[in-house]
């Protein structure tokens, strides 16, 4: 690319540290070649997108007497009824402490309160621990704002409490824990492996957190819930943020994007007061508030019941997506592949028998020769020079992939395998 | 407030550095007693805002092939074809390079891209020059950043190019021009002032910049044009951006929600690519881009002819409460009292004979006594401690006020102002 750049000295920290990650130029491949099938791309089912739902609630909200306040200007913290909705909602989710709307934000997608959070908290050389791996997008973002960014392993219960005790142990040797800011975690079908933090392992997470950390002072937990709404199997585990009582410690993050529409990027954060003051003033300063009119209308879509009967659709469609690209890499990969099953979510994590995956691999190169795409597993773990990660992951997405695009993306991509092997 | 809030050193230095300005206590309070009168909130008119043209507009969108793609996740520069109307728009404004809309973004409002432009530029003790008095919720995000807020004069005409080469010339003496990152100018019935910066200051005030400062590379100019669209008298002004025909030095931008609708957040900039570049990744890593759907809106507004005339609508609106406030002024507050006739925007901006117009001055709790509310002078200028500023000057804004509310506001205004005078 030849974009002519600003010299470094001129930029700000922030902009001096920031990257244009490869997984950008990765999603914009198949915009440029409509041949490739994308199964990298983290966006959601186009065909199920709400078009009627969305169509009726802008129709009875301009005709009601809401219809021209939700065109003004709104508040930073965003329209009041849809907070209410969230604190009812997190009430009905079985978290058991009265929510006041006072301690809900509403964001432009749950992204910019990850933002918004680091922005506030972050400062040159303190550190973050995040599962490895972990949401790239968010690395990308805490890496610019001068973190140290930490992995902790997983599994496909999520986070290993082991693990965390030891680095935490280890962290406070070392003086470093002063530095813990966040601990950053995707409680639900996390991306990229799907894995889901089982209700136990919150327990014992959060214990294990108490123990080593000044929570809710120097620590605080970002609790990433955007694709709870997404669960197509298994019973409902309860939140992470349900065991922060007084609401002191946890940040609880989610977003209309994945259970109804990412065009109208609407997020949403639950935080503790002395954290959420700093985040709200931020927020004004840099949008005076999200779109009033978008809030208005997932407010609609709540009240009048088509946002949860969306969601039941979504969840049975999502669990024939999956159940399909299971299917597919089990025909496909040869025998010693594994997945993660996910409860949920819109994405599998597959490892391949001694293939490496990477960006600059074979395997890579005769997937794209075959217009198939997938995320190499080496962008979503944490670059921590000193420490080896597996190189044979990747990241398969059944979301926004139409049915015979799974069947003909995994046959593809099988068959590069093929050729790598023989 | 008894809010609890973090200690300071464990927040990020922006965070450290932001206050909550006394400004949103005062624009929060008719919220919560609605016999106050604000002639204070810069709101936009509320009985006109566009419900028929943005439910048409959804309608139609919902009825097209775009419906569903409206909902999906856009791009972070934004919605295409909506680029591509602000080029034809500024092309027939009188601009007359041709415009790519890769030059262009499409934010969360264009306060969103003050904040994206700051954040990438501003390092802590870096120079900003504004005009004096100027839009005080940026001189907040400023701050904020770090940056030494510089005032140069203007008036009625705008910026004054003679005041501006004196500090430019005493800031290259001190090399404090090295750090001058950007120069922030309303050039359309600016905020608070209602001033507009005529076509020959402007080439002037190009020329000094030209002079002084390493353009495009070292130095950004700002041309916020957010009320330019709401001119209801005299011939329309080139933009200052005409001037850099290079597209290497002048950032412009502005906004849908005066002329159209707030409650959409649509605002957008046309920038130097090799300062686009960064902005684009910050916005990125920030929230991925804005509201989709809300960007689909304003497309076919601008292209059903709607939005066009919509703001005809609105400009004979504006033309008569503008008229109506200056005569209320005239009518009620006494001989002396000077104001700068607004060609355009929102904002009337007042002298009183003598009158201190400060927050804690006894008109101020007069006014407050009498439930009307203005903006004190004070707030709009840059603090600068060794720099004397007026004391008698106050914004009054007649964008929200219903008519009766302009003449019923005045009246008790100025027998606030009376009673001071007494």
């Amino acid at each position: 690319m030849n974009t002519p750049r600003l010299p470094k000295h001129l930029l700000s920290p922030k902009a001096r540290r920031a990257t244009d990650p490869l997984i950008a130029w990765l999603l914009r491949m198949p915009l440029e070649d409509p041949q490739i099938i994308s199964l990298a791309a983290g966006f959601v089912d186009q065909q199920s997108l709400p078009v009627e739902e969305v169509a009726e609630c802008a129709k009875e909200l301009f005709s009601s007497n809401e219809g021209k306040s939700s065109l003004q200007y709104g508040t930073t913290p965003g329209y009041l009824p849809l907070r209410e909705d969230l604190c009812r909602m997190f009430e009905s989710q079985g978290v058991s402490k009265r929510i006041s709307p006072d301690d809900i934000v509403l964001t432009g997608g749950s992204q910019q309160l990850l933002h918004l959070v680091t922005d506030v908290l972050i400062n040159e050389g303190d550190i973050v621990l995040v599962e490895d791996p972990t949401y790239y997008v968010y690395t990308g973002t805490l890496q610019a704002a001068g973190a140290k960014v930490v992995g902790v392993a997983l599994d496909e219960n999520g986070i290993i409490p082991d693990a965390l005790d030891e680095k935490l142990r280890s962290l406070s040797k070392s003086a470093g824990i002063k530095k813990l800011k966040l601990v950053y975690l995707m409680t639900y079908f996390q991306n990229p492996t799907g894995a889901t933090l089982t209700w136990e392992r919150k327990q014992k997470v959060y214990e294990i957190l108490t123990k080593y950390c000044d929570l809710g002072r120097t620590t605080f937990v970002i609790e990433d819930a955007a694709y709870r709404e997404l669960q197509f199997e298994g019973d409902a585990i309860q939140y992470l943020k349900s065991l922060d009582t007084e609401n002191r410690s946890v940040v609880l993050l989610g977003s209309f994007s994945k259970s109804f529409s990412p065009g109208l990027r609407v997020g949403f954060g639950w935080l503790p007061p002395q954290l959420l003051v700093h985040v709200m003033r931020q927020k004004g300063s840099e949008d005076f508030g999200s779109s009033h009119f978008c809030q208005h209308l997932i407010h609609r879509a709540i009240a009048s019941g088509r946002y949860s009967r969306h969601v039941r659709m979504l969840k049975a469609l999502y669990r024939q997506k999956a159940n399909l690209m299971l299917k597919s890499v089990a025909e496909r990969f040869p025998n010693g592949a594994e997945v993660i099953k996910p409860r949920g979510g819109m994405f599998v994590w597959a490892s391949l028998p001694g293939v490496n995956t990477g960006f600059k691999s074979s395997l890579f190169k005769e997937a794209l020769k075959r217009k198939v795409l997938y995320v190499p597993g080496e962008f979503c773990y944490c670059r921590e020079p000193r420490i080896r990660k597996p190189v044979n992951k990747m990241r398969l997405t059944f979301g926004m992939v139409p049915e015979q695009n799974i069947i003909e993306g995994m046959r593809r991509l099988g068959e590069a395998v093929q050729k790598v092997l023989s």
